[in-house]
């Protein structure tokens, strides 16, 4: 058979809105039935699904009604990314969505999805195949989830619209496990579409923008780029943790919900404590030293972040993921640095080796450049960044913050010259940094710190913290902070503590860039901003 | 040597109380040194910290000053936990904290603490040592950080009170890492004790309570048995996350802030969200379930659940670590209950394969009974633990829910006629479940829910949930809830969803069950309780 999805497109728009109205009406009747089904739980119809008396497909075709564990069947399924060459001849059951529905004539053709995967199957009326089951199947709404039981056969040309292109089903039986509702707030298919548009008659195709998408996320998740980025960033939790652990890291979980502001005040939300107050943690920074001062030595911690910035950009959520380390070291700081640059390579070379068909359904409907990186990371002096940008015609200060767009412009420049789109600007300005964070031993203008960057972006900012009790409180009082109001901090410091330096990633910061979308939401099952509290 | 906590059994109280003031005297002396040291970070004095001309250790001790990164040094340090018989005449470099610290005329024993391990070191003043520096070592104060350059010994006895029994120390060089003060709030080996009285002498040793353990926690997480606990819950959440990640589940990540009360509104903490409101989940279920209904097919998250709830009691936190799973099945929930069966022996296996050390040192402290499981799991029906009351004196209903003292009798029962302290109870009366409970397909008395138990406390609670949003919204308004309320719920379903069951994990009631402590805080780096929000 022929690629369904690819004959669409020769298909007159008249006739295609037509068949689209006759399929929503189908499918409503379907709907209808399926629900009545299932408002009847207790109800095996299995059997009775089939309606004439001479259907030569009675009991090949039906609703199971609602699933309710009445019989545990010990038919095995196959997966759709199983259903290959090597299985044609045999009679294979898969379950799936219909991502597409067309009849024509005494046929139809459907394609069932199943997470980044998609196969043909076609059903055509003769010995084993009736009308009525024809009827039956071309009335299913899209979306809905069925079991098909069909013979795999090869297919004399490559099936384009499908992951599985040399194989379709021949159908032998086909069954509703659950009905979707004829009409969709968004057709997959649409936010499935990249948003460049290719030709004059793609640019008529509907795009979703990110509000709808959101607003129905469970349908939006179900596009191949969707169901790929969550699995790469389940992968990028894993590849950092495996890292780590090899390296004797101990993974720990620091409470959300704490007593007083962690940074200050500014940007925390407040939370009602039964007669009292709390806030929510912007970072497990205290906790994370706590646990080193309690002897862990070297500690990881993934948990959700959350910042009170109304601030509505492409890079901000009030709520992340954040993939926190600290670690004691022996006599500097660059042993961190080294441990974190190398867990990045890990990460990357990780994607790179697990994740590539998920990195490739990303990239069909997001197009990027793959991601370099250098082995060992590129360090890079602050002073010599801020020489760079200069060079570029920029005036700054030797001690002056990067601004977003001079942040950006290094990233393009560091790019050209070294071919990373991964580096380490270690020695950033004192002045620009947190009271507890060291000075540099030879000239108090820098400091022991450090900030990572995908693409010119950061997604990591850490530091060698002063683990000297008088020092953190002497360098609080230049800052001008109340030690009173930190004193259980600094007190975390005056039973001995190891010198140590960690820092804090943003996973969707490190998905988005690494995979080169422009939107953080896009790396965010269920993203949360000052105007986005749902679903 | 011989073993000097041993020996300081045998010594007077009065003489201890001398010892002990002289040692507080000269460790504030040798504090106030090193704090002084410390205020002077640029200053490396690590060639100036022995005085007198003719000192034979001078450049072989003193301190540090504050580690502040401005060498590298390429020295490598030996982890106490492989100084063992084997490098018995080699010199090695170890750092760790001084845990015991005694002096006796020209001869100065530490004991030098690494998270669960020890060794002692011995220092004697003769041709390596001087005078001055046997002062400047016994002058350190307990829970210091210090390096000490040793060669292995062999000892003519073992060493009970160290880890490293057959080896000591025999001190070169002893370098000041960060210094503790020298009144401490509470004394590590007091924390370590255990709470059972061994006898009368013992009876006279101090114990430290809950509080005083949780005020200064970064001290009572130093003990061996804390150590342990805390690296074994890290080991519970890798094999939770490697066994589900094999057989294919995906791990997510839900939002922690919501729009609405996830579970009815009571037992919720409200948080203000800019110009509005929001709350703290009480549990990721909706988001797990849209997740399945979004394609994801099995899907596990680990983070941060809350519960408003003003209990105060050995088992209860107002925030705590869910181990959350979520799966679509094919035809029955049993294969849900399969999984996590499963799962619970890996974990089990698990530890008992990596974590001996661990458990070993726990049960030091805290004893308690090997943890019996049976494989496969043992399955129960509820009916069947309601006869096992029954015939043990409980007057109950059928469909009535087990209290707790019932829910412990009925481990008791299992325990004693299955010899497992894990077991799964499936078939609960659908009347105590929540709405969204699919009811047996048999009898609607009965549901597709199950609890699980360790050591006769529940650790799980989870059930085939309805699927399907007309059967759903029915029960709900059955169970008199508003159904606009829950909308957004409702409509998760109604573009096909897979029949799928789930439940959620309390990962601090398993550690805490599994290793049979007595009290969830136990469990809790850092817990949070309604009277306690620090640290």
């Amino acid at each position: 058979m022929g690629d369904i999805a690819a004959e669409g497109d020769a298909v007159s728009k008249k006739a295609l809105k037509k068949a689209q109205k006759d399929a929503e009406k189908a499918a409503r009747k379907a709907q209808h039935k399926a629900e009545r089904e299932a408002q009847n739980p207790n109800k095996d119809d299995r059997q009775e699904s089939a309606t004439s008396g001479e259907d030569v497909s009675k009991g090949k075709y039906g609703s199971y009604g609602m699933i309710q564990s009445s019989e545990r069947l010990e038919r095995t399924l196959t997966p759709i990314s199983s259903c290959t060459s090597k299985l044609v001849g045999q009679e294979v059951w898969v379950r799936g969505r219909i991502h597409v529905s067309r009849s024509k004539g005494k046929q139809c053709f459907l394609i069932l999805r199943q997470a980044c995967c998609s196969i043909q199957c076609v059903l055509a009326v003769g010995e084993n195949v009736s009308r009525e089951m024809l009827k039956f199947v071309s009335n299913i709404p899209k979306e809905s989830i069925i079991d098909v039981c069909g013979k795999v056969m090869a297919t004399p040309s490559k099936i384009d619209s499908c992951s599985q292109q040399d194989v379709e089903l021949s159908t032998l039986q086909t069954w509703l496990v659950s009905a979707s509702e004829a009409r969709l707030p968004l057709q997959v298919d649409d936010a499935a579409r990249p948003d460049v548009v290719k030709n004059e008659e793609d640019a008529l195709n509907i795009r979703v923008n990110q509000d709808t998408r959101l607003d129905n996320r469970i349908l939006d998740l179900r596009t191949p780029a969707n169901q790929a980025i969550f699995r790469l960033e389940a992968g990028v939790c894993h590849l950092f943790r495996e890292s780590l652990s090899k390296k004797g890291f101990v993974e720990i979980h620091t409470p959300k919900i704490i007593s007083a502001a962690s940074e200050g005040g500014a940007n925390v939300f407040e939370v009602s404590y039964f007669k009292g107050s709390a806030y929510l943690a912007q970072s497990p920074q205290l906790y994370k030293q706590m646990a080193i001062a309690a002897d862990f030595g070297k500690v990881y911690t993934i948990g959700a972040v959350f910042r009170a910035e109304d601030s509505n950009t492409h890079r901000h959520l009030t709520e992340f993921v954040g993939l926190d380390l600290e670690m004691a070291f022996e006599y500097h700081y660059h042993e961190v640095v080294d441990t974190i640059g190398h867990m990045f390579i890990d990460i990357f070379k990780g994607l790179e080796r697990n994740y590539g068909a998920e990195i490739e359904a990303i990239r069909r409907q997001y197009p990027s450049e793959p991601f370099q990186f250098l082995e060992p990371s590129l360090v890079l002096k602050y002073s010599e960044g801020v020489e760079m940008l200069r060079s570029a015609g920029i005036e700054m200060e030797d001690d002056e913050d990067l601004s977003t767009p001079n942040e950006k412009l290094l990233g393009r420049l560091v790019k050209a010259k070294y071919n990373t789109d991964f580096y380490i600007l270690d020695k950033f300005p004192l002045a620009v940094r947190p009271f507890y964070t060291m000075p540099d031993p030879e000239n108090t203008k820098w400091s022991n710190s450090y900030d990572m960057f995908m693409r010119g972006e950061e997604i990591i900012s850490g530091a060698q913290r002063i683990h000297d009790p008088e020092f953190l409180m002497q360098r609080a009082k230049q800052h001008g902070i109340d030690v009173s109001q930190i004193k259980s901090y600094i007190d975390s410091f005056r039973y001995g503590a190891p010198p140590h330096a960690g820092g804090g990633i943003g996973l969707e910061r490190v998905v988005m860039l690494y995979l080169g979308l422009d939107n953080i939401r896009k790396t965010s099952m269920f993203p949360r901003d000052p105007k986005r509290l749902t679903p």
